[in-house]
Formats: C-alpha cells, structure tokens, sequence
C-alpha cells in the first residue's frame, strides 16, 4: 500500500531528542545509534537526533556531538538537533548538524519556566542564532517550534493572536521554518486548522511542522486538520515515545508507526517504509528496556496486504 | 468546557453490544446494569444495550430482555439492540427496545462468514424485520450498520459502488438509517470522507452512524473525516471495549472518552459529561476484571478547568 510517487509529506522523527528528554533511563549511546540506523533504513528523511543542552541538566543529551556525527552518515537524512540558545546553537554547528531548531513558547508563563525568558527575549535569542549560523554555515535553515500555541498548562488559553504576531516577529527575523506544537496535547481538530490556515495567511510558506501530542487520543485527528489545513511537516516519535514516567501517555508525542498508516492509506505518500519503521522498534527497545511504547498498529499488526 | 447548547452530535454507545461481544468473560447481568446507569447518567442517548441471539450462541447475551427492560427506566435514553435476523426484532420489540439495529455486510465473503447470507438475501431479511416492526411497534426505528464498508479482511478491498448500491436497496426498503461500519479499523480519513459524501448523495437524511474502531489508532480522525463529511451519529464504547483477547487493542471500538473530548474541544456539543462518563468505567472494570481498556483521556486525565 506504501504509494511509490515522491513524497507528499515530510515525517520528522522527534524520537531521539522530544522522546529520549522525556524519559528517565538514559539510553546507552550505541542503542542509539543503532536506533537511528534503522530509522533512516525505514526511509525517514528528517530526524531531530539530540538537543544540545549542557550535559549536567540532561545526561541522557551528554553524547549530542558523537550523535550528530553518526547521523551524517546517512545522505539521505536531514540530521537536525535542538538547540535552547547560542551556546547550543554554536555546538550544533560545530558538530555538523543540518538543521537547527529552536523552541519559543508563546505563552509567556511557559517561556519563563522553560528557559527564564519572555518570548521576546527568546526572538533576541534566535536572532543572535541567525548571526550565528549565517557566520558558521549559512546554509542550515532554522526552524523554530512554538511551544504551548495550543494552550499551556500553566497560562491555560493562549491567545490565537498572541500566536501569529510571534510567528510574525519570527518571520521577520528570518527564521526559515515557523511550526505549532502542541507541548500540552490541548490543542483539538478545529483549532489546529484555524490556527494553521491564518499561520499561511501571515507568513506564507514560512509555515512549518505540526508538533502533536496524543496526550487525549486527538493527535492522528488534530494532524488529519492540519494536513487539510495544507501542512506538508509532521513531528511524531517512532512508538509514541515521550511519555511521562507518572502519567503514562499522557504527553507521548504522536506514533509515527500510526501517522504514517493514516497518511499512506489514505494514498498520501510519506516515502516511509512501514515494515522497516516496525523494525525500528527493537533497538528502541533493547535500548529503553521496560519503557512503554504505544501505537495501535504495532499491537494489531500491519494492515492485511501492505506492501 | 462541555458545551451548555443542545447537543449538536449524537454519541451512540455501543459497548454494551458490541464491546461485550468481543470479550471472553461474561459480565455478570448486575453490573451490566450499574453499567448502563453510570452512561446514562453520563447523559448519553442512544445506548445499544443487547444482542438479540440465542444463548447457547453468545452467553454474554442470554439477559438482553432483562437488560433491555431494565434500561427502560432512563426516559433519556433511546435503548437500542442489535438484532440480526426476524427472531431476533421479534425478541427485542418484545422486550421492549426502542430502536432495532440489524448488521448487513457490504462484502459477500464476510456476509456469508458471519450470517450465512448473501447480501441480498440479507435485504430481504431486513424487509420481514420491516413488516414486523409495521405490526408490532410501529414507531421505533429500524438501522442498518453496514459491516465491512471501508475493507474486509476476508474479501480485501470493498469497492464502494457496492456500498452506495446495498445503501440504496436498503433505502428503498424502508429502512430509517443506513450507517456505515468500519468492522475490521480498514477505513482512512479520505475514504471515509468520501463514502458518507456519496451516502448523503444518495439517500440523504437517511444517511446514518458512522461506527469506527480503531485498530491502528485512526479512529478519532476518521471520526472527524466523518464529521466533516455531515455525519452527526457516532458509535463509540467506553473505554474502547471490544479489542480482540488475542490481539490487545486490534479490533476495539473508537474510545467514548476520547471522542468526547474531541468533539467538546471542538465545540461541538455532545450533551455528555465528561466526569459522569470517566465514573462510569467503574462499574465496567467491576463486571469486567483484568480485561484490558483503552483510552487516552483517562490515561491523562481530565483537562485543566474542564467543567
């Protein structure tokens, strides 16, 4: 059933960086690398390998550098890594990552809890990335995800326009990519689609990634709107990964393994190949032993005649 | 965040009936009825409460009289059983069951396996149900739920012409609602869009419930594909009742909790209470020990401020 034209949609593999940060193990940086091995074997052609933050508040990113270096291996992967600030942003550079992403939260009370900055002060921030990056490499594109843009658990609702006039500041900065995730899994179907419609109004082609959670189930529903609302980037993790170890699933980003069924069944080509993205699944697991996974399709198998 | 306005959908729940009928243990008569208090209570409508088919068949059912009779007493609900064939309407209307719902499969291979009946001869069947509802309970509504109409796992793909043309029979038989059903979780967001569209094309208002499982984790989004479609009916189970035992979650119904949620998130009324619904698996894991339920939503939690 996997559709042979070119791809349609782009599926970037969040697993190792927005997964493994969520998770309390720390996963052995070989199982790592044979992670994403398999990942780019299943045909995923962006995957977000690591977050480089300073390795005494995340152990499990202690090995971003030789993760990075690993990942470029694979020509046919664009090897993207988070970076939190220009420190980051300087080490990713420097370790060859392809792509940068940044997140600003759009709800201030998140920004201040997550990184000790206003969202203003975090565009201050990814401008000096772009200085940066325009020095270093001039041609890795920046992407910002724009955390809470669905709600946020601390402010609660956050303003449609508090959205769009940051995408706004972003855009004129000149980010390359502007996405929505939806860190809290708040966001619903209808949301998802006005939000993603007026982001095009504004900013146009700038419109990047849907970030989603499956926090309530809606992940597969909230990324069908913004498939209809005309996205082309997906975020997911291979086995829902993400979870909160005291709140099972309920913050596990969605399942590639599911996303990339509903695409392709409903013959839009993602280029992934669902029989080795299953495949992918072992090395995840022999590296997180005991951690759950989720996904209705590994449970009930691939769909009868996939090819 | 429930909606205060008339509910703009109808959430049919169908795990009494359809869940039930995929579990192994039988759920002592008792708890079925503290189960069917609890979803009413919830402030569901249409609960599909019975199977009407002879014991030694399905023990689970041997007390859908008793159970019909006993859900009577909720003046706010419209309680629903499955009848598949003239013995069973006549059992039901005895009891007392306020709306029949009679299972015609789409593709021959699965109507044969599961009734012994073409199709067509199915459509007869349905038409003796007609003239005994006509002598005996003139006012209550006879459904058909079109099994297989997104895919069969026997027959493979099932072209839709032949489901717009039993749609059609059905019509012009006299049935009140055509439903569709994606008995084996094959349908995706396109398709289902497109099979309703063509439904209300056809035979209109008439067009009836779309039932979804969710067997790789499309169910809400082919819900919202259904929605979008004009489709105001949906069967759902709490807790997602109905996963195969020897398959865990690869045959369960489109989860209640979650489908609230969506539609509420949304907007859209569903006339549920959120709270009431979660307080009703109590009396399903009570009847029901060790089997396994589904679900996001109570895996997470209710949302912050939801009301």
């Amino acid at each position: 059933m996997t559709n042979i034209h070119a791809p349609e949609v782009l599926i970037s593999e969040v697993g190792p960086r927005d997964g493994l940060q969520s998770v309390k193990a720390t996963m052995p940086t070989a199982d790592k690398l044979r992670w994403i091995d398999a990942l780019a074997a299943a045909g995923l052609r962006e995957i977000e390998v690591a977050s480089f933050v300073p390795a005494q508040l995340l152990p499990q990113m202690a090995d971003a550098a030789q993760v990075v270096q690993h990942a470029l291996r694979h020509t046919g992967v664009r090897v993207m890594a988070l970076v939190p600030n220009l420190r980051g942003a300087q080490a990713a550079l420097q370790a060859g990552a392809q792509k940068l992403t940044l997140p600003v939260s759009a709800s201030p009370a998140h920004s201040m809890a997550n990184v000790r900055k206003t969202p203003e002060a975090m565009v201050e921030e990814v401008k000096a990335v772009l200085r940066l990056r325009d020095e270093m490499a001039p041609g890795v594109p920046v992407e910002v995800g724009m955390s809470t843009a669905f709600g946020c658990t601390l402010q609660g609702l956050v303003p449609e326009d508090d959205v769009l006039r940051l995408a706004v500041l972003l855009a004129e900065a000149g980010v390359d990519e502007i996405g929505l995730s939806d860190t809290t899994g708040m966001g619903n179907p209808a949301q998802v689609s006005r939000l993603f419609k007026r982001m095009f109004q504004e900013i146009g082609p700038l419109t990047g990634a849907a970030h989603l959670h499956n926090t309530r189930g809606l992940g597969l529903a909230n990324g069908l709107a913004a498939y209809e609302a005309g996205v082309r980037t997906f975020d997911s993790s291979l086995g829902g990964l993400g979870g909160c170890p005291y709140a099972p699933g309920a913050s596990g980003n969605v399942v590639t393994e599911d996303l990339v069924v509903m695409f392709e069944a409903m013959g839009v080509s993602t280029g992934v190949d669902l029989h080795k993205l299953m495949a992918a699944r072992a090395p995840l697991k022999a590296g997180l032993p005991g951690e759950p996974l989720y996904g209705m399709t590994p449970e009930a198998g691939l769909p009868k005649g996939w090819v």
